[in-house]
């Protein structure tokens, strides 16, 4: 992206808006590579993302450019961070976090891996194999908010743009949810809505499907009930116990919280209310 | 399978089942040729389908050795009816039944379509271009009960094995579903157990989902809790409104209720409570 | 799409394409409602679908100004044939056919289905049911010449602005071919570039593979080398036995046809020499 | 399986196998908990796995016992090693000996990962952050005898079980492959047959194909032609350069061999000839 412009947008639908960016972007001396934008016709709002070859000489005039050209409250982002900060959250399960390390230490993880946080000391080990801090929080005898305020206060020397929880398996109060608006991102361990909540295999393995599933979804208020960015499955049969299932399950949650993870850090993920728009 | 026989056995667990199977059958030169079987260890049941090379000359004789040599109460099955008599119960919608037809008129089903009964009159045009027996029972302005009736009425006469429930849109009584224990299929427009219940696609389409899947299950007394038979899915992503969405939901049912047809017409699923074992 | 305006351009790539083209379109009061555009930087070649609201009512000077507003040479199609004509050819398989059928028959296919012709009179019968003119052309005793004169000739008063090879197995010849520049569709029983030609399930189950697939592509004189619009797979195994892949395989061919007639139907697919640009 | 005895067995195809197989381990006391068995009808061979609840408490007994209740010539496994020993071949790329090494580290493999053999330095740091042996073995200047000696010398004091050959670029001779016969696994960069040789995503790419895939199979004298273990694809667009594509190819890669190496660890893989029987 060294010599590239990426520009995000969202706001109310008008007619003639790509007509408006389009122009802007053109007197700029700026060439769109790729243009993707999505009207969602019900809710009345426009979604673009564009590429152009070539670097903005006049960022702040573009956006200024860009807001003037645009109906009234328009977002407008124009070369986000390229090197997002993650802070990683984890229990005991190691998949997601050996997936997220091992990629950041080759270098293709595209975002810094700055911290991780558990909750156990399980995966401390192995994280600071890669020298990477891990700080342990117990949760054991606090109350939710002294754990988090300690939560909180470990991370935030870090900066981090993205909380990831990597199976965490804690669930965050509204308040703290709240200092991360639609900045953290979990993995959750079933083909949500099915199987909401606490031990969704062994419902699945009760229920006697026939494929499991994982949901990474931005975190909000209401537990697991948060605008979804990525899903996937993989098929099962009767003679899967529960412990099998969960083994299936963890490679799924894996390759789905990845994949997330990289539609998040290429900017390729629009919030609209409890939906995103993914351009791929 | 004109010159194989096929053995279904159900039975308690026990020490060297498949020794005493293999020896009965051993005895009657047959040669198995696959035999799947499965313990389900917390219930502790025994289910094996074995298909052998050679016809069993001896059937009774057969069956009543097996017997012998198995715990209490197994259920055996030796070479169960090859031409299945399916009914099919319709609404509106003609995708499932349109490839249930095609299929049959070119004689890659393995059953005999008996019958079609429809609510409401949309599918007759095509159903009796193929000279299948359509029969319209309206639910207007009847109970439950004389509705229920008056379907079984129309099918006694067809004897059908299996009712298969190829997108209808009513749902059974208890008591009309007691008199097919097993025996009805039901093709659900939803990935099971998410979305139960009326309009899944809507309810999919606002929670924003990445996937959307069908499910093919047997019937019970529970909405949409029956054992399942098969699932799968198709990618969705934002641009999809919730009519894309039924269009490529109907697709999935399509082919969910096609394989699932399939493994019931050749034995391949036994009923275990509320799961299914299913020898693909 | 009846208040719509649909607009396809392929041209060289230069700065300011997109402006160049929302510009013209917003002085025709036209809304953009989605707009996909690719550019195949290695050939500098430039590629736009733009869906707008409303019908544009100035047909030809939209076209005129597109093309003065575009570089030297531009491809501009607005508001293609809503009712596509498809012809099938066909050989002694249905399920290919079947699905088109079933579809046409309901109002889904998107497109009139002119007429079926088949070198073989097996699919004659189902295809009457229909009302669907049906007509054999042997290739028995017949030079490729002569039988193509005489597809050539029947197809003649249909018009058809597709021809679909729905499992047609005969090799058609550069001169037939070059009748129909990028209008011809065909199905192959293959994951392309896997097993090109004949037998290749026989060749698929002596290799022992674990997938099977299928793949639709544009005819070109190249035999199965054609740009490629859709390809899919299904999972075998050890215990499928060359019958059993043909049936899986006919179920990937079946639903990756019905894909790509969609996506052909609807405007979706642009060919950029040996490839595909598909605005899904 | 501590408590479990599992029983391996390829051999002509005859009469009363099963009962056969199933007595002598019933008069052992060990109760059959799963048995998958399966005849390849065109080359006569059985091929069986059972697994049973007890350990065989006499274990020469057990297979003399079987040898002589089976036709002559069957190859009897009982209890195979349950920690087998790996050793690792590298080249450049991180992805599958990343995925393995994490999986080592967390007690998931199933094996021993005795060493890491790489041809390039590239992959040592890595490796020697979890205290596993890397050994550099160069091939530059070296004839292709004098390199695979060396390699040889390398593995010998390791006794490894299996070869993995994850991602290394270097073709092997048919003098070090009969070394290990049946005991070298490779991960194909391609859906095989399709692509066969180097550089697969090129290829892909200027074939436009709308997915890719990749292939494990066990390393035999002919490039890439031997016993396939497993295969998965991922579907790719236009849009996606060669880079992107061999991205998208080492997610799959990474997976396909995961999942290769598991059946072959817990001994699910029979090979046949030049396919594989997997009794997943």
């Amino acid at each position: 992206m060294t010599n590239q412009t990426l520009i995000l947008i969202q706001c109310r639908d008008a007619v003639g808006l790509v007509a408006r960016i389009a122009n802007t972007v053109a007197n700029h001396r700026l060439n769109i590579v790729t243009m993707r934008e999505y009207v969602d016709e019900a809710a009345g709002r426009f979604y673009v993302r564009v590429v152009c070859a070539g670097k903005a000489e006049q960022h702040d005039r573009l956006i200024s450019e860009l807001d003037a050209a645009l109906p009234e409250g328009a977002t407008i982002v124009v070369n986000p961070p390229q090197q997002k900060r993650l802070a990683v959250l984890v229990t005991k399960e190691y998949h997601c976090l050996g997936d997220i390390i091992v990629r950041y230490f080759f270098k293709t993880l595209g975002a810094e891996l700055c911290c991780v946080v558990g909750n156990h000391e399980d995966l401390r080990a192995f994280t600071e194999r890669f020298d990477i801090p891990f700080h342990y929080v117990s949760h054991a005898g606090m109350s939710t908010e002294a754990f988090e305020s300690e939560i909180a206060r470990v991370l935030a020397p870090y900066k981090p743009d993205y909380l990831v929880l990597a199976k965490f398996m804690r669930i965050l109060s509204p308040a703290f949810v709240s200092q991360y608006p639609g900045r953290i991102i979990n993995i959750h361990h079933s083909f949500l809505p099915a199987f909401v909540g606490a031990n969704p295999y062994k419902q699945a393995h009760a229920r006697g499907v026939k494929l499991i599933g994982a949901t990474a979804h931005f975190v909000t208020n209401d537990l697991d009930e948060g605008p979804i960015i990525a899903q996937d499955i993989k098929p099962v049969n009767h003679t899967f116990t529960v412990k099998d299932m969960v083994r299936a399950g963890k490679e799924v949650e894996k390759s789905v919280l990845s994949k997330a993870l990289s539609l998040v850090i290429e900017d390729r993920v629009i919030i609209s209310g409890n939906r995103t728009v993914v351009f791929e």
